[in-house]
């Protein structure tokens, strides 16, 4: 049992003391109640008591100075190791406590048994902006420094995630018995790094950072050297963010019958001119009320209105196109009106700080007290795909807009949001919200609402920053278990300079990315790498069935890009299939001695339309094959078209998912449109070929996981 | 003075008399031979002179068992260390000598001086199957064996050679004075590998492989404390391979006026019946002369003959699609008839191993002896951009070929090779070749001959495996550095899992991507990642100019994808440009307070055409700026289609190089159509877009290196 209360009025008082070092001995302390092992230790004050406890401790002795104003002990001398004897002990006291006394307020001198050789351990506690309280685990110094080789969790931990972070380890050998050496009892060390991540968590106000280093292992146990405690610059209670996600009013923005336009213009080029288009020429069947103070009597052949306040009718959704100091009175209309869900597509707010992030703060606040969700600003609202329901101000002639399908999609950038309802054009959409600055609805709002969507199936993300991250993450993985639905994300804004440049797009910070991507891995979001791996996953996920593991099986008319893809499959927790004795042997009866028969089956450039539907089969009825990915040299004339009514016949089955991959001109885009006109999904690169692959087995093991 | 006759009899002898190893005292004469420095040390075969010898070296001393017998020595117990006195050398020479003698020939003990602590590195010396002796410097036991830091290259070294192997390792702060220890003198290291490195090409037949394990490195010393030497299993005396490149009559397959085509066939769906299609109707104007022992008078209207004899006229290239089985006789008749060109498109050859194995070495065999040049087997030959030969068995209306163009390719693998004629249309091809098993005329000799083609500015190659890796680099750095042409490769089939694949394939052995790796780097070829990287690249050198340098400026009216690119910026080696002063007041006056001005300098969706060229206009005019990297979100209204044209004109100056990005559907397509018919490349993801960049910036820094 630890003492809280002990512990938090340690802190407590340092705040108030304004002391900013928790002293050595006091850390210690902290960690002993926690079962964290620490070597054994007294804090001694004058040389007769230096000798009673070094005996008792035993030799050999480390001596630290304890001074709650030295940071850096070794900088000042305040170190001694390696103290063999009762008379080196002595005098290491002597000259510390002397010297240092002078220009500091010493406590006393840490006396400190010697911890042998093990492996060296690193393990660090940070409040992360995003996130709150995470922890990370690495190997010794040089592993940690140069090699990067870490791997963060969010806090609190679960056993699970313990044993996560040391399998995530590239230098994780080291703990398992490296060159004949014992193995670290993983018992014992997942029991330290929980007991490390509980008092992470309980007492994270009081902390920036904690650095646990080194953290010296060995087969049955371990010490925790050095905790050198970073406190925070005052306390701070609400790292843990307890947001709920809420999705109060955020239907009717997609569901909305009746639109009000803030900002409609007759004026070509103007943005509200082409929402408004949008809105009126397309096929949203709702009602639209044009707004614009200049009291044109009509827009593009629709009633306008001066002001909001002169339409009668009752408005689902009010969209605002005017400049944002504008918004402030019209959120108070909207309230006289009870209306509760605004689009604001103007940006010029946060972005680009001063009085203008002053006026998107007022936004923030008026949506609260008013209870009005906002969408934006600084965006390009929202798309349904089944009412057509769409406020982009990107001409049909020169943006398309996808068909009703299953897939929503989220993104904090109009760019990738317009890219992707193009892209998505084949397999559909169910729902899109670009939320550019997310003055209210956020990722972690719209995920709940989209657990709940009948249309929705999968979810995809384009990121730069998270606003509240843990919000985000503990919501995703409630709509993973809970709703069964997989979200696939791309994090934008990796590196320092990347994150820097998206801080500068829409003011929020990018966050370190081991961090994101120790968050998300822990709570069964799947992470890609770029956003057209990002559309080839929600592709994949869309058409195909989900398959029972990670094991592919791939045949081709032409090696080379089979060979590719076979380089990225470790990589992406992809297996070539061993093929069953049976799928061998019907092979080798049943092709030419030409064909390179097993697992790639190479049909090679005579192969016809049969050969592959006979592999296809072949798979399809093997045990041990999940995934199946045939490739095709198309422009070889023995494959005859009717390929494509074969694969059409095999995905209408459902058994197994199918990928299919293709490298070409016009004919093979022929050919790939025609395979995705039978819900077939095609990939033009092997990278994306594989990561659909990938994708999909990732989501078998996490649903797996769920059952 | 090294004695290499002395050292040459070493290992001459120990082939004679069969012993499997070197023994330590013996290796290390060698080292010290090679002025590579190791620890003092003597062979003792008594008691008497293990003190006289211990007393001289001085203690601590290591005492190691001699046996040719014995390769692991610490398996057996033959290893002591930290002997500290007189007393425990004898009682190790006595244990040890006692002990092993009954089971082994022991030659002795060898003392040694104990080495203190420094920093652990490991050298090795490999004799790879495509380049011959290599070697790879890498840090200490677990950098190398978990981390995988090493670098590779091909020896003889350079000095610069041996420099950028020490720069490429992840771990080298650990050289270069990690947390305050002293920083190892380069020059005393360089010269120490460059000696290793010596030693290694100088008895290259003799070993398998030799590690220098552990070498201990010190501020201003080193010793290499233990030299494995795995012999060979016979010496090999061509594992230098000294082959020089061969462009004999290759131009002869391109300018070809006449070509006999074996296997000519009436038949549809017969690959001679789509080669002939595809060589008398199109644009090909040379005169064709179908073959077929089944003695039609013609086929597809043009006079045939029962076999190549009966032909009259000169014949200046021979295509065969018939079974290999027929080729030696075949070449027989080639060689009467002075004929020097066969292309082989049949496969069959040693990728099924066996009988159909020795047709294919008969055929190389015939190959050199009638001077008759050989392209395949298992191929889809060559194709020429300017007069249109091309003997593809792909049909025009499933695959397009490019225009004329200065881009030259060159595949192992068919597949690749007709992919790549499409996807060049725009940008064009001087010339491809897909060489396939490569009986003959292999990427050296293309390679060699392209760099005396007018046509051909740039050569891209897929790779597989190399056959003669050594002369593959060898001419490669020719070309590059006396003929200033890039070359770019993808090499696949790096894991083992898709080596083991590519030997499948091809019957070539895929070999170690680390060492490829290392061996491109060294003479300068620029190695991408994935198909899609080797095209963006060769269109990026294709159009446009080598730039002066690396850095890159960014205009954009949508941040998403900036973002993402500058993620990737530093792995790729390119810099953000930093714009100068006068750049950064011309944008502050000129543009409107919502842009947000800089590299990359983000003028909104409110952009228009006006807004792009006064962005590129500055970049282009700063001093600062290598290389300009608009990005369009085309789908936004304001942006005038008239951007074409503006871009064009920037691309028609060729003041610095352009690369244009753009994601979307078809008005993207449009307007990316649009612009490369203008010759600006277009890319539509981030990551091509960005890896274009790269590569034009790797070939600035080589092109300069060589001036």
């Amino acid at each position: 049992m630890t003492d809280q209360n002990k512990i938090k009025s340690i802190f407590e008082d340092s705040f108030k003391n304004k002391t900013k070092v928790i002293t050595e001995e006091i850390a210690k302390g902290i960690l002993s109640e926690y079962n964290i092992s620490v070597p054994r230790f007294a804090l001694v004050k004058d040389v007769g008591s230096t000798v009673t406890e070094a005996r008792k401790l035993g030799f050999p002795l480390v001596a630290k100075i304890v001074s709650p104003q030295i940071l850096h002990k070794t900088d000042v001398g305040g170190v001694k190791i390696d103290l063999k004897d009762e008379e080196s002990v002595k005098s290491a006291f002597n000259d510390m406590y002397d010297r240092l006394s002078k220009d500091y307020d010493v406590k006393g001198v840490l006396l400190e048994k010697m911890v042998p050789k093990g492996v060296e351990m690193i393990v660090g506690l940070q409040n992360d902006p995003q996130f709150g309280p995470v922890m990370m685990v690495g190997l010794g110094g040089i592993f940690t420094e140069l090699f990067k080789d870490v791997s963060f969790r969010v806090l609190p931990l679960t056993k699970e995630d313990a044993i996560q972070m040391i399998e995530e380890l590239q230098g994780k050998m080291l703990l398992k018995g490296y060159r004949g050496s014992d193995p670290i009892d993983m018992e014992m060390l997942t029991t330290a790094l929980l007991n490390i991540g509980k008092l992470g968590y309980d007492i994270s106000p009081y902390y920036e950072s904690i650095d646990f280093n080194p953290m010296i292992v060995y087969p049955d146990s371990y010490f925790v050297a050095d905790a050198k405690i970073i406190l925070s610059e005052r306390p701070k209670y609400d790292v843990v963010s307890k947001t709920e996600p809420n999705s109060t009013n955020i239907d009717l923005f997609f569901n909305a019958k009746s639109v009000a336009l803030i900002g409609a213009s007759p004026e070509i080029g103007k943005i509200g001119n082409s929402v408004l288009e949008t809105l009126v020429k397309h096929d949203y069947k709702g009602k639209v009320y044009p707004v614009n103070a200049k009291g044109y009597p009509e827009i593009m052949g629709v009633p306008a209105y001066k002001s909001l306040n002169d339409i009668k009718d009752p408005i689902d959704v009010v969209v605002v196109t005017v400049d944002l100091k504008f918004v402030p009175d019209l959120l108070k209309i909207c309230g006289d009106k009870s209306i509760h869900n605004v689009v604001i597509i103007s940006g010029g707010g946060k972005e680009l700080g001063g009085e203008r992030a002053v006026i998107e703060q007022q936004v923030k606040e008026l949506s609260s007290q008013l209870n009005i969700r906002i969408i934006g600003p600084n965006c390009i609202g929202m798309f349904n795909g089944e009412n057509r329901l769409d406020c982009a101000f990107q001409g049909h002639e020169r943006m398309l807009r996808p068909k009703n399908g299953n897939v929503a999609f989220l993104s904090q950038s109009g760019t990738i949001g317009i890219a992707f309802m193009e892209h998505s054009f084949p397999f559909g959409m169910s729902k899109m919200v670009s939320y550019g600055n997310r003055s209210d609805v956020d990722e972690a709002d719209m995920i709940w609402y989209l657990s709940e969507d009948p249309q929705t199936k999968v979810i995809g993300l384009y990121v730069e920053g998270l606003g509240d991250g843990r919000k985000f993450v503990n919501t995703a993985k409630k709509v993973i278990s809970d709703r069964n639905k997989p979200i696939i994300v791309f994090k934008n804004g990796r590196t320092t300079r990347g994150a820097k440049q998206a801080a500068s797009h829409t003011g929020s910070l990018g966050g370190t990315y081991s961090v994101v991507k120790g968050a998300f891995s822990q709570n069964g979001i799947i992470s890609v790498d770029s956003y057209d791996e990002l559309t080839a996953s929600l592709k994949a996920l869309s058409w195909q069935p989900v398959p029972n593991g990670n094991r592919v099986a791939m045949v081709t008319n032409g090696a080379g890009p089979i060979i590719a893809a076979i380089d990225q499959f470790e990589r992406m927790g992809l297996q070539v299939a061993n093929l069953s004795e049976e799928s061998m042997k019907s092979f080798k009866s049943h092709y030419p001695a030409t064909y390179v028969i097993g697992n790639p089956c190479d049909v090679t450039g005579s192969a016809n339309a049969d050969d592959y539907k006979f592999a296809i089969q072949t798979f399809m009825d093997d045990p041990n094959v999940d995934i199946v990915m045939p490739w095709f040299v198309f422009q070889d004339d023995p494959l005859e078209e009717k390929i494509v009514d074969i694969l059409a016949e095999f995905n209408k089955e459902g058994k197994k998912p199918i990928l299919v991959g293709a490298l070409g001109g016009p004919f093979t885009q022929k050919m790939a449109n025609r395979l995705e006109e039978n819900n077939v999904p095609v990939y033009q690169s092997v990278n994306t070929w594989s990561i659909a692959a990938s994708s999909l087995a990732k989501w078998s093991a996490l649903s797996k996981s769920q059952e």
